[in-house]
């Protein structure tokens, strides 16, 4: 198993890149290539004390970054030797089984989509973090690479999250929900109610385990595997839950900061305090898969440090090893929605 | 000061309705009026242990309900003799300064446009709850009550926002954002897009404090005072922010809960997790304002308690006093989109 890295993307490029790398590949077992300027990344696999190549790592030397200014649309095309062009390439070429890059989102798409290309009969890749819930942990897919989506598009995205919930987190039967303001069937604007119908019907047929509309409230108590929703919605959704983890995480500190028996009380909670922070933690994940790609690429966060990069390694094994893209292969007949 | 209320809406109607209503009318210093079954309006009373109506307390008898399952469209043309219906009647006659209904959001809505009507040259109305954030409050427009929007409906929530972040929050030039799912330009859907330009227009030329795109996350960190969006996308929001908060009081509990350390440890905190637990109440708050209705109307929570309705006397007080429908009508002309 060989992860290709883009040792220059992310806001800590490139020595927590490296360093991630490095500490993932040994403790996941894995070879790893990172691309990117090579005296740079030379220098920060020396900062992390080795002076000598570990045998399994490997790196390709590229002379341009992809920038978060560049537009993702013309960027491939005008820099030829990127770390993230680069190792998308050789992805394609089979020189490597997995993509991990912390750079931009939108170049990254683009990039996948252009170089690697999306499974035959999918019309748009997704991004599907795994999110926790009351009960345990639920896909979200879209969650920002489609900000306009057509009812076909969340009609598959329904079988790709479908899909990866069962193959990551081991769930037999998926419950998949479409993300709506009320359960009623009449809920929603027209790509809502419209997706609906379509959804209504794979469940009839078998082939999805459809539970209906579903509000984001429920869905974060564990309503449902796989909240299937725009891109744009599920973005929001996201930043919510995110904005308001970290709105009660300063409201506890400020509560056990306010004097010497609140104190005492952190101390006493302090394993309860860290677990539950870990769970909110973009860096204890790793990434975020897109789903719909025909290899594994997986978009690590701009800020990522060597904690996450090292997590995604161990994602962009598990993805790899996982089926998930021979299941949406073999599938792609039922996810084809008729014009009408 | 004469506040109409509904006692027949609402899951814990009509006990809990008229238990608040009665303490709103003797805390808040307010005539009321009950609309309802006034015999069910009566045993309520009576459970309150009142035996002779206190004065400024009065009881319209009416002989039908609105329900959760009537067609908001045709329930006013149906059923001619509602709590809902005739309460929005009075507000619209004169008989009153303000309408509170836990009843169906959707009737509600349809009745106030429908009976009491929008300010004149109002495309919509929107509800606009005030959310709290790690830095203070925020009004969040729109939240349910348009799903599906246009440029200019969301430039008129931007106005409406404004005024009542000015006449509520107190803040004399409120911060107006734009809910997106990055802070570029070039974010979002054509709706974002097109809606940015107007608003910066409007801002340009000193209409509006419109700081430009904001993250979810960025809104609930205190980023701006005034969340602007559609109706489908905001209830996402304020739902996703309720799940959260539910997930991480299910997370401390659970923490607190472990063992005898653990409960001292939330003994010694106990005054902190209930004001916490309070920002987060909805009850605290009362209701959630139609804005651009031409009369204060307020929807109480379905699952509104004495308290909730109590606090919402007080909120239909000081919306009626807070001149926020006079602003909106002298500034009408600012609000119109050409089309193009």
């Amino acid at each position: 198993m060989k992860i290709i890295i883009d040792a220059m993307g992310g806001d800590h490029a490139p020595l927590e890149i490296v360093k991630g790398a490095l500490a993932g590949q040994k403790r996941w077992d894995v070879e790893i290539v990172l691309t990117g300027d090579k005296k740079a990344v030379w220098e920060a696999v020396k900062s992390c004390g080795v002076e000598t190549l570990p045998r399994g790592v490997e790196i390709v030397g590229t002379s341009e970054t992809v920038e978060m200014c560049d537009d993702p649309s013309t960027v491939f095309r005008r820099k030829k030797d990127t770390s993230m062009g680069v190792g998308l390439t050789m992805l394609r070429d089979g020189k490597g089984d997995a993509f991990i890059s912390a750079g931009s989102t939108g170049a990254l798409l683009t990039g996948a989509t252009l170089l690697v290309k999306r499974v035959r009969g999918i019309r748009r890749a997704a991004m599907a973090p795994v999110i926790p819930t009351t009960t345990g942990k639920a896909v979200l897919i879209d969650c920002g690479a489609n900000a306009e989506c057509t009812p076909e598009y969340l009609v598959q995205f329904a079988y790709l999250g479908s899909f990866y919930a069962k193959r990551t987190l081991g769930i037999e039967k998926p419950r998949v929900g479409l993300l709506n303001i009320g359960a009623e069937d009449s809920k929603g604007t027209a790509l809502q109610k419209e997706t609906l119908g379509w959804l209504q019907k794979a469940g009839a047929e078998g082939h999805l385990h459809f539970i209906g509309n579903i509000e984001a409230k429920e869905a974060i108590k564990g309503g449902c595997d796989v909240i299937v929703t725009d891109g744009f919605t599920g973005n929001v959704m996201l930043k919510s839950m995110e904005g308001t983890g970290s709105y009660a995480g300063s409201a506890l500190k400020a509560m056990f900061g306010k004097n010497l028996l609140t104190k005492l009380a952190a101390g006493l909670v302090m394993p309860g305090l860290k677990a539950f922070k870990a769970e909110l933690d973009p860096n204890k994940v790793g990434g975020t898969a897109f789903i719909g790609i025909s290899k594994p690429v997986i978009k690590a966060h701009g800020s990522s440090n060597a904690e996450a990069i090292e997590n995604a390694v161990l994602q962009a094994k598990q993805f790899a090893l996982s089926g998930i893209i021979d299941d949406i292969e073999k599938n792609i007949d039922l996810m084809k929605v008729e014009k009408e």
